[in-house]
């Protein structure tokens, strides 16, 4: 079983989780069909589903969630199993998975998991927090060849300096070899891919939603271009939406497939400070473009220079540099950019539960913990801290996100 | 006798160094004539006069240029101070020293020796190098003001990003009370000194050829209003020319007075890298203004930043907490800036010869070594290097420097 025979039976085999495997082929499909069954059940990141796994696999993880005592360690605190059980159990669906499974097949989208040749092992510096499997639209064998590798990101409202840079620098690389890596997102990642895909380079978009789904709409055409000759991939099942959390923890995966992180253009609190943040505790090179200080576009990544010691780049040469790729370069270096420690300020359980919830829609405590892939008690601890600020309205029909029309 | 009480008798008492002084005031008075002829003696950061100044006095010292051999150390080898007397006695013009000060005189420029209470004592932190003493154009005491200042320095061909950051940065620094020190010259000079007179702030040009001519002619009414408020000071005598060794050396001024230099545009070359590389040999904290990567004016400023270590500066709060000046801020941090060892590649003995000669006449060995205040040996080794590699033509009546439509 490959990431490529990956069928809508197989699924329904690997569900019927009662059975003993007969075979090594049957044992290693049994623990891929668990882990796509995993990426169901866990929002991404969960360390606590991370570990389970890596301690017991998947299938005997996924035994736990149902209340079953597999023999030997949890690798879990009685606690952590405990609250991790209740993320993790209500999503536990067979339909679910079912339909995600028959999406991808539709879209050809391919499932890879750590077992797979094709899986990128550079992502399992994330320990704990590495993806599950990943779910990929193009050939997932391209994903073997984005070492070493640069990801640029940047602005969604990125300026014409900013597209301007952002096209000449992924052109510069990706012409000459050098894989591109980036979010999909308008802006500096839309400019980055483009000019990989035009100079005939490789590019991978990383997503926050299904990989089935094309976001932003308007980056359709892009995002099909840049799957029929790279990737577009996702660690969450076809189908799934694009939440605020989902971006956050996807900026990790960027930051983690690159072997250095290049922002061209951010704002103050962009997102993509995030993604330099993930590659800086992964002691990945964290680069800048500087731009004038009157540009409000520039204002993050000259933070980055500031607070985080960023490399300056200048031009795609710099960007070599960083990599160790010069006259007669060598592999990639580890280096450190330190100093980060603030690095993810907006990765917080508030955003997971604002997510959760809508701002038309009344839901109570349980479908927010569902949505939220959390647990209840921790839900309610932040909806009433929430409530308290202002930022979420409580009626007798549940709770939901304060508008900004909403007095406070 | 202080700085405002300097006449043309005192300088011609001062020059009759054969007598003894009656008495301390005196010998105050015979010192300070000396540092004032050693001050037409030498060209800018001459180490071994400034040692021997150091060692013997400057009235001493003056006796060893003209063959007399005090008691004590001199504080130089036999071969130095050999080396010295060729370079110093050929300048040893007691109607040259009568001029300037003449002209000083006629001029408002009044001077300042490491005696007097007006002397901006971090000065002295240039050892060897420091100026034996400052010609100064408007009240000398506003040095005593200059701790901490910043220096805002830059590219002269500027562009109007650059002009705008400078113009702001000085306003918001001058109009709070901090000292701006600049080099007067077009481009981000003027518009430092400029924004600073315009707030009513304090502002200090130090110049490179005598502080009695205007240079740029253009910033002759700009020079003028900064001398009102603030000082115009030069380190060479009232009358001297502008060459491009006083220029650089003139840097190593800017570097010393302030505590802190933040250089705003500047192309890949530009003049003020050598200040900031005279900054951060002082252990002095360095900053740069970043740009657009695409302009060249800034091309400079993210040099320092990448290879020289300057602190990103994207505001006059940036400079602020580089000087330690913050909400309850203390004294100015001796901050190193770190590895600047190429620093200085275009201060040598080849700038030198080359400020001496001329495009038109032709001059002999002698008297070129006059002008460069350098030994005849010294120069006429450079110029046998010169005239191989192209720059400089020879002919029976002497040298000259080569233009650019001259044959190679």
């Amino acid at each position: 079983v490959t990431a490529i025979d990956l069928t809508f039976e197989g699924a329904r085999r690997g569900l019927a989780l009662g059975g003993q495997p007969q075979d090594a082929d049957e044992a290693a499909a049994l623990e891929r069909f668990a882990l796509i069954v995993w990426s169901h059940l866990t929002e991404p990141g969960d360390g606590a589903a991370g570990r389970l796994v890596a301690r017991l696999g998947a299938v005997e993880a996924l035994r736990t969630v149902r209340g079953a005592s597999p023999a030997g360690e949890y690798g879990l605190t009685a606690d952590e199993l405990a609250q991790g059980r209740k993320r993790w159990a209500p999503r536990l669906s067979s339909e679910a998975v079912e339909t995600s499974l028959r999406v991808a097949a539709r879209n050809g989208v391919r499932i890879v998991t750590p077992a797979d040749e094709e899986w990128p092992g550079q992502l399992d510096d994330l320990a704990e927090h590495a993806p599950l499997c990943l779910w990929v639209r193009g050939d997932p064998s391209r994903l073997q060849r984005m070492s070493p590798a640069v990801a640029l990101v940047g602005a969604r409202a990125a300026t014409s300096y900013g597209d301007h840079v952002a096209l000449e620098l992924s052109a510069d690389l990706a012409g000459s070899g050098i894989p591109i890596v980036s979010g999909g997102a308008y802006g500096i990642d839309g400019a980055a891919h483009r000019a990989a895909v035009e100079v005939g380079g490789l590019t991978v978009a990383l997503l926050a939603g299904g990989a089935d789904r094309a976001y932003p709409v308007g980056h359709t055409q892009l995002l099909g271009r840049i799957a029929a000759t790279g990737a577009v991939a996702s660690e969450v099942p076809c189908g799934s939406a694009p939440t605020k959390w989902r971006f956050l923890q996807r900026n990790r995966l960027i930051a983690a497939l690159a072997s250095a992180t290049v922002v061209v253009e951010a704002g103050w609190r962009s997102g993509s400070l995030n993604t330099a943040g993930h590659a800086a505790t992964l002691g990945r090179p964290v680069g800048a473009v500087p731009g004038p200080i009157t540009s409000a576009a520039s204002a993050g990544t000259h933070r980055l220079l500031r607070e985080f010691g960023a490399e300056c780049i200048t031009s795609a040469a710099d960007i070599r540099e960083m990599l160790g790729i010069g006259i007669g370069g060598a592999g990639v270096p580890q280096r450190s950019s330190g100093g980060e420690e603030d690095a993810r300020p907006w990765t917080d359980d508030a955003t997971r539960v604002r997510d959760a919830l809508s701002t038309r829609a009344w839901r109570d405590a349980d479908d927010v913990a569902r949505r939220a892939g959390m647990s209840r008690d921790d839900v309610e601890g932040i909806l009433g801290v929430l409530h308290l600020d202002g930022s979420v309205i409580r009626s007798a029909g549940g709770w939901r996100n304060a508008r900004s029309t909403d007095a406070r």
